[in-house]
């Protein structure tokens, strides 16, 4: 007979008791209850929580589920929430907070607090970590060392497998992660490393130096997080070391960092694509208030407005060939849009290439040659289309164009421009990308809005002038 | 003293002359000299060169690094040119080659390559490979359980720490990662872990049971690949063990895995968000064909044009007014594209938090509240913007309209519109991608390009009908 079946203890249908159960210890302020379920509910989950509390229920949180919990929460929070929280401590219990925290997450902490709050927690810090906590903020926060924690499995190479686990047994709580240990030299230079599989199935008298393996991949603690995480996603590690221009070991990068940066960065494209300015919000979308959304939006707005305006002038300056066949204003739209969709495409397509590190601005030539050809197939086809749409179609639905060109004339003119504005779209919208990047801004400020607006004008153009010659409408 | 500066080793520097000598053995076809260098190149590395090699050096790439290599670096290929590259080998050599793959990666090329190579390859493997390899097709490609790999380390709490590592010594190359080691029971089910470094630490007669801990993060085998990587992001996890219905582990899904799954999600909603179709190519932007990208793009332009075909036919049904007032073509394009802008600008925000997932369906109503709050500040700024441009500014640059109307006046007339058209394009743009995930579509599909079509539409009736009936121009 088969074993009864256990009902599936899936994450989420997990959490969901303790969670529940927490809630209404909240409602209640039942201290003893809270503290038993929260026990059961993971950090960042309590993190998620906390967020969506009011400030006397947040206080009632942290102040019961003591202060080795209260650290890993404090440390999920986003970065706007982190000072009210700690603020809810008194200093002796936030000695002991502060004292808890990973190198990295106590540096974070320092680095989004006001400066009043900065003085006051460092007061508060042992004399060791007063010093770490100095040398790390030394690194600007998008750097490697700005993101890298100290606290590393670190042994030289003349140990016996025995001394190293002796050493490493010391900082076993502590260290991030012992997945790869680094061997040192004397000077506390980076020589190699050790998989702790090795040292946990080698015999106790095995030098180290018979299982260390060179250390390849490293990066300079100045370098980009980005290029980190490009490191540590490419050669699938587990840690990165951090190293200065001497080749000490400063730290370590984590594959956890690796996705937080990674995903960071892609939201930031998103947005810049979409024309959203500003920071991304550290909070939640639905924790972030309306002026905020309000102000990361509306510059971008008022630009394109005036940018607009332009296409608006341009048409307005042509009035005189739309009067002459007012048909023409069936596919002006058509026709300008068309340039904004392919143009973001090609942006798009660039843009992304670029965050994958797949494409440098030394392709240049060859991406327009490539969005060239495929702008004159788009184009192409696109024309073809309406052509036919005009010639074919168009003469059942609408009798009669109240001007004196027929529709064969029409479709020619109309699909001419056609080709014109999305070749023209497509090979500028891939280079405008290139062009920010040669000049060291970000690629992904070239929007899909500020591209479509600046195609518009063109658009409205090539269209009028196009049509307007076949048509012998000037 | 200060010792001497040693020169900086870092990743890109220190990989350059291994690369280099590679690439001058290829062009002389000097197999000791290539298989000398490529030994010092990391396998990813290997894998992205090859993607830029003709056929012939392909081929002497593979044949002269060996099978173990050949293997890393196969696995490593982009999808499309995986068959390719297996098909330089010989059946011995491929019965090798594809004994050498892990079971994630063997499965992986069993899902990529024609139906012909698959009966072949199939045929080469050893009966035990056959039978995980028949199990493991069985999950859908983008499942928890069409993802991982059942290498993992397996013990029992009966178990001490002495017979624990004899077991997984065994296993000890093999495994994906020994970071975690999962406890069993003697049908196989899940019922804790044990950290590598509490083996290493704890004396050889530990029983297992006091040092496992609970397994609390598992997914079921059927459950969408996101799910697993945002488990594993969200928790900070190196290994998630996948599990059936009845709590058998299966296999794990590791970190490296969340950092794909999630890269994809993103290229993935990026791309559909300018109206990029299809599937994303799993080879780089410059080794895709041109025809490729074509494919990719050409459906959503005709889509997006016939749908502007539908505005330029209200522009033409309301010529009667613009013919009377030519002025204001000047802000006919201003007032469309602010609500394709805002409109687009809510869409990015909503679906990136969806993707991230911040927001369920559920919570409609409040995102569609808040957006409206945020969409009429962002219209009364833009139209009292504008409403300034046009009463104080214009005059000075324009003077008289040709109408008989006053620049008041149509500053009103042209901010109402103004209004209207931002305040309902972005409430639809929030409500749009939610409407989708509601009836199971992926948000994403609400492309920027497709709502700024559409709400070129409502904008011109907005405006022609706005504008119209303030000036009494109809």
């Amino acid at each position: 007979m088969e074993p009864a079946p256990q009902p599936p203890r899936v994450a989420e249908e997990y959490m969901e008791t303790p969670m529940n159960e927490l809630l209404r210890a909240l409602d209640a302020s039942d201290g003893s209850a809270l503290l038993a379920a929260a026990e059961d509910i993971h950090y960042a989950d309590l993190a998620h929580l906390y967020e969506n509390l009011d400030d006397e229920k947040r206080d009632l949180l942290l102040k019961t589920i003591g202060p080795e919990l209260a650290t890993d929460v404090v440390a999920e929070l986003p970065y706007p929430l982190i000072e009210g929280a700690l603020n809810h401590f008194k200093p002796a219990q936030l000695r002991v907070l502060l004292g808890n925290l990973s190198d990295d997450d106590r540096v974070d902490v320092f680095q989004v607090v006001s400066e009043e709050a900065q003085v006051r927690f460092f007061s508060l810090l042992g004399p060791r970590d007063k010093e770490l906590t100095r040398n790390l903020l030394k690194y600007e926060e998008d750097t490697a060392g700005g993101r890298m924690t100290t606290h590393v499995g670190r042994i030289t190479a003349d140990m016996t497998v025995k001394q190293a686990i002796t050493v490493l047994r010391r900082d076993r709580e502590d260290a991030e992660t012992l997945a790869r240990i680094f061997v040192v030299d004397a000077q506390g230079r980076l020589v190699g490393k050790v998989r702790l599989r090795d040292l946990a199935f080698s015999t106790w008298d095995t030098p180290i130096h018979d299982i260390m393996e060179e250390a390849d991949e490293t990066i300079l603690a100045s370098a980009d997080q980005e290029e980190a995480a490009r490191i540590l996603s490419k050669y699938d590690l587990i840690v990165l070391p951090v190293v200065d221009e001497f080749h000490h070991l400063l730290g370590v990068l984590t594959y956890d960092d690796a996705l937080e940066i990674l995903q960071e960065e892609s939201t930031e494209d998103i947005e810049k694509l979409s024309g959203i300015g500003g920071e991304q919000s550290e909070v939640s979308y639905l924790n972030t208030s309306v002026v905020e959304q309000y102000q990361r939006r509306v510059s971008w707005l008022i630009g394109l407005a005036f940018l607009s305006v332009v296409s608006g002038y341009v048409m307005f300056r042509f009035s005189a060939v739309l009067e002459k066949a007012f048909v023409l204003s069936l596919f002006l739209p058509m026709v300008v849009a068309a340039g904004g969709n392919s143009g973001g495409q090609a942006a798009t397509m660039v843009i992304r290439a670029m965050t994958l590190g797949e494409i440098k601005t030394g392709n240049a030539l060859r991406i327009a040659w490539k969005e060239a050809r495929t702008g004159i197939l788009l184009g192409l086809t696109l024309g073809v289309t309406m052509a036919v749409f005009i010639s074919f179609i168009l003469p059942h639905i609408q009798r009669g164009t109240g001007a004196d060109f027929d529709f064969l004339h029409l479709a020619f003119a109309v699909s001419s421009a056609l080709i014109v504005q999305v070749l023209s779209a497509t090979v500028l919208g891939a280079l405008l990308p290139i062009c920010a990047r040669a000049i060291k801004l970000d690629p992904a400020v070239v929007s899909a809005p500020s591209l479509a607006s600046t195609v518009d004008i063109s658009g409205m153009m090539i269209y009028f002038t196009t049509v307007g010659a076949i048509l012998h409408l000037h």
